[in-house]
């Protein structure tokens, strides 16, 4: 099968990640539980793979990167760690579902949100109108690094240093750009939420929740963290304040190989190969007549390499299925961000996503392209 | 490595297990996200790994089993999910911090408990425990199936039973039963909390929840769930109301493959094989002046197959060195259930926990007791 939907999850993994994992699984005990050899082992494990996301996102404390299950995991901890009853917070108009349903979730506690809305290829005018979207209530800013649906990637420095100068705080949902585009605790960034199995390369079942050097919030799930058990308040010290039960031991350890292997081939390369991809793909199907497609010929600065698009007479799903017997593995529908779509008007039907990853190659793009073709 | 901390993570994982991890790995996209062909192969996994479990603990709606990131998760949400401020909990003595932790955190929002003591041998003495521990505020009772430290097992079935008829809610925290004692979701349990990785032989980083016929709850993680995408509530619809974020799904595939494994050797079958360890090794330490054991000899109806004890002049964490050091893993320490210890009158210096698993042998109980034995 052509895998074209490494926007849900990055396939195949790395043979570094797979090896990584059976030999978890053949090996481990529970990290940082027991104070025998094999629970050691787990525990370095768990340490090492720690220091190289510190690493990778230019941090100095690999006790502020914390594991959890998912990038949505990471995100619902970040805003409602530290939103409190009557504060306001500002969001993009091109949320996914994992922030838009926490902070819709959180209306019954009196927090409100605005959408500011987002201008591909204007940085100014986005930062202006997330200037536009605050209020005397807002406290934090959340914002997707790039869109999942659109590719289009939004101004994170600009919008941190905007934040900052408010005294608002700025979280980032990164799930689809990490290990894509370049990003560097130094700007800033309060919380950073990622996804371990997209741009990383990681298992399924992985994410990674980043802090800035003195942050810290309330918890959303407490519990035995291996570590001042003789309290039954949960410990304040990070990573463990966040990492209550057992973690995903054999993910993290695919986790670690993944990062290494973004580091050895360097995002910038890997953005760069699927840029080419992307924009071979865009000029072959801007040719013909029965596709549409939302956005400019994507540039590096204002977006992620992923395309969508439609088809005239064709409902998303449909040419999902038509590419599928064909052998090519897309995503159609709203990619759970319907805000995505509204703002670009396509919430009745969807779209049809293509987001590749350094294993995509131009055959490929070429292999779908025929397919579009011969649309009737 | 003569391996018995089995309640902290079993090991080894069936070989069924980590064949089913590592094919996960090798051939599979996002689960319930797209519709192409690899993905819906692993939303068939998911599923199937779903009725494994329905089946397993006595359901007929495979929906309502929830997959969750470890046990502790499964508690929050349950707790989390079911409690409203001015709530009054009761819990056994014998809780983890699992179940502790979060109801100490909700004391700020106006949420009391009372800790029922446990009587091992008398259930009787126990229920009337709980029954003297419920006042008229009091919406739930949360309780523990066994002791991960002294491996005292609750009459859960005659719990849940006083739990409604006083109209309560019960719940049940299964992370060291699951396997081991068989549970049926007929007894009426409103909901039970497991984890894939102890005795259910599945890997690190996969928990259940079970919930009864009519029941769901408040959630405390929302998030895109692949359904009703357009909407920004959280859906209704069970299990994708409690399974937001991309799902752990080689761990999901090896936990079905570790139900499978438990289900052929039978719960019973492994029980006995435990007990069998359990008191071969009580009868060789009531033997060695220096141990101190706490417990009875283990009887089914009363305990699962955990031992845990001290020896004279020692710190439990120093005997566990020198068990490490002559190859055999053990834990000591607290076991993140404080309470435990404080029931025991250990809470002091902990005590060292012997846990076997279906892999352990009589030859690993003389090599732990022949140890023990040569202990100055």
């Amino acid at each position: 099968m052509i895998y074209l939907d490494n926007s849900a999850t990055t396939y195949p993994k790395p043979q570094s990640v797979q090896s990584a994992v059976t030999s978890a699984m053949r090996t481990s005990a529970n990290p940082g539980r027991s104070g025998h050899r094999m629970s050691l082992a787990a525990a370095e494990t768990i340490y090492s793979a720690r220091r190289t996301a510190a690493r990778f996102f230019g941090m100095e404390n690999e006790e502020k990167v914390i594991f959890t299950p998912n990038c949505t995991t990471s995100l619902n901890m970040a805003v409602k760690g530290l939103l409190q009853s009557g504060d306001h917070v500002v969001v993009s108009s091109l949320e996914h579902n994992a922030v838009m349903r926490p902070l819709e979730r959180m209306k019954n506690q009196g927090i409100s949100y605005t959408k500011a809305e987002v201008f591909a290829g204007n940085d100014d005018k986005t930062v202006d109108s997330f200037r536009h979207a605050m209020n005397g209530l807002t406290k934090m800013i959340v914002c997707t690094h790039a869109s999942n649906v659109w590719g289009i990637r939004l101004p994170i420095e600009r919008l941190c240093a905007l934040a900052h100068a408010y005294g608002l705080l700025f979280i980032v949902d990164a799930a689809q750009s990490a290990g894509v585009i370049p990003i560097d605790m130094h700007e800033g960034y309060d919380a950073v939420c990622i996804a371990g199995h997209k741009g990383l390369y990681g298992p399924m079942g992985t994410g990674i929740m980043l802090l800035s050097e003195n942050m810290t919030m309330k918890t959303i799930i407490e519990g035995g963290t291996g570590s001042n058990s003789f309290s039954l308040e949960q410990p304040e010290d990070l990573p463990d304040r966040f990492e209550s039960g057992t973690p995903n031991f054999p993910g993290i350890a695919g986790l670690k190989k993944g990062i290494e292997f973004v580091e050895s081939r360097t995002p910038e390369k890997i953005a760069a190969h699927e840029f080419r991809l992307i924009r071979y793909l865009y000029r072959k199907l801007e040719k013909l007549p029965k596709i549409k497609l939302y956005t400019p010929m994507p540039d590096e600065r204002y977006f992620v390499p992923v395309l969508s698009f439609n088809a005239d007479g064709h409902d998303s799903e449909e040419i999902a299925a038509i590419l599928n017997k064909n052998g090519i593995a897309v995503r159609a529908g709203l990619h759970c961000a319907p805000n995505a779509h509204e703002a670009m008007g396509t919430l009745e039907y969807g779209a049809v996503r293509i987001s590749p990853s350094v294993f995509t190659s131009m055959n490929d793009m070429d292999r779908l392209a025929y397919i579009l073709s011969r649309l009737s």
